[in-house]
């Protein structure tokens, strides 16, 4: 029941020694989601001990080349590994063409489909749910068509809890309703849901924010996620830079992260002209404590809340 | 006067952990040549300290995606910097339209020339000359076609034996003549060249064979060279495999340097089977002795060695 980051690369445009271009992996229940993947993403991923076999979903946030570059060998090895099972590729709309030049100039011998999805959307959308968890795409402010992603765990099933079970003698038939969130009757009367059951655990969300200048209903639709990484490319004076490059600074994700009330901002995308961002988590702190800085090979873990018994 | 070969990716078509794909650059004299450019070639300069700068000539030997799929990247971050010289990329036929379909969804903002010169040859070829350097392409025997690259040194200019000067009296123009390769007469006596100068310094080379099986035109094409790299993806017990998919064994790469009494062998592209290739050099030694295994990051250096003074 895991749900964990892992950071394959914290660069932004330009890669420096130990800082590869931008591209992360969730792992929500040992199943993976590739989120951007810049150039070296693979190789991370083998570093990391991230199995190829366990991605079948990769989200591409915009088509620069360090969001991107990646996506050519990636594909390429699942290809030499034999794979059959198809992969599905979240992205916007222009991404068909290269997709389809890869595939002329480099897809022989490749024995899986590739489903991309074109992200064509001005406000929050889902663009994928499962049983346990729904991934919703959001536009961004970059320079050009970029998109940041929200992943969220549905809430569970309620659970029963014991003392109720023993106190009503809870029939098959009410546990079934409870279970489905309804109340019960009893002699008449009704007693909630709430009483009886409890929420297993807490879902558990994660927001990407890559690359953006600020705009105000981002705070709004990453609103208490527990996990914010928002890109941070330069210091706070470089407000203007981050302004011309449509990018933000330490302090501007900070606010956001602020606003939006997360549980814990992670910054990255760093300029290369600081290969010590040290200064970075200062900057962001001042604004937003609970502020952590991503490096290469950094794995962040949610661990899972129990609710109340 | 340097020859020095960086050594950027060792990897076959998989890449694993601390093997790059094929990717290798050689310093001649300060002036960079990359040959073949896989995926993560820009990261392994910058960890190399390998300006992008001194770079303005790439060598593609096949459009397999362990061999070029860095190019993108390299060329987005040469722009990034602000390259305004030309870059001259020597490329088989149908790089031309890989290259397009990466100007039109990526070339924004590049504001240098790339000019792709297309090999075509089923022999050896002078694609490239300076006043020190010669550069030939041959074909090799893959899956696909692919190219082979020599680089070798030009006889430099002889010099004036000092013994020669004071004994001759040597005339300016008798210098003159004498650097320019001619023989001098004296009294109707002719005095041979050789008698009077001697080469400064012995012309180095390097030969770059990967992908290929073996053929018998090959130790002929870079014979007698100072360095041959000669891919060696698998051991002698995979012959059956090597063959089918047009690859050499540690064996036959080191037949070919043997056949072709090199300097040394170098041999690379190992398959992923086979994370510790200690055994390769182990094969390739009992043929041909002076054999090193490549290693990503590793410096080979061939120092100069002066002539006849």
């Amino acid at each position: 029941m895991n749900f964990t980051l892992n950071i394959l690369g914290t660069a932004s445009a330009l890669p420096i020694v130990n800082r590869h271009p931008s591209a992360q992996v969730l792992d929500v229940r040992g199943r993976l989601f590739l989120i951007d993947c810049g150039e070296g993403a693979q190789i991370m991923m083998r570093r990391m001990h991230l199995s190829f076999l366990k991605l079948d979903r990769i989200f591409i946030s915009h088509l620069h080349g360090d969001h991107c570059f990646g996506i050519f060998g990636l594909l390429s090895t699942m290809g030499m590994l034999g794979r059959t099972a198809p992969i599905h590729i979240y992205a916007p709309e222009k991404f068909s063409s290269i997709l389809k030049s890869f595939m002329e100039h480099f897809g022989d011998g490749l024995r899986f489909g590739i489903e991309h999805h074109p992200l064509v959307t001005d406000e929050p959308q889902t663009v994928f749910s499962s049983k346990s968890l729904e991934i919703s795409a959001f536009p961004l402010n970059h320079r050009i068509e970029t998109f940041g992603f929200l992943f969220r765990e549905k809430t569970p099933a309620p659970n029963i809890r014991k003392d109720a079970l023993e106190k009503y003698g809870l029939t098959l038939a009410e546990i079934g309703a409870l279970k489905r969130g309804e109340d019960i009757t009893r002699d008449g009367a009704t007693i909630p849901n709430g009483e009886l059951t409890y929420i297993p655990y807490i879902p558990r969300s994660y927001a990407y924010c890559s690359d953006t200048a600020p705009f105000p209903e981002l705070a709004q639709w990453v609103e208490g996620v527990d996990l914010l990484y928002h890109e941070a490319t330069f210091p706070e004076e470089m407000t203007e830079l981050a302004a011309a490059t449509a990018h933000s600074t330490t302090v501007q994700a900070a606010q956001c992260a602020s606003a939006a009330r997360v549980g814990k901002l992670l910054i990255g995308h760093y300029s290369s002209r600081f290969p010590d961002a040290g200064f970075f988590l200062d900057e962001a702190k001042k604004i937003f404590p609970n502020t952590e800085l991503t490096e290469d090979g950094m794995k962040i873990d949610l661990p899972l809340c129990h609710g109340e018994r």
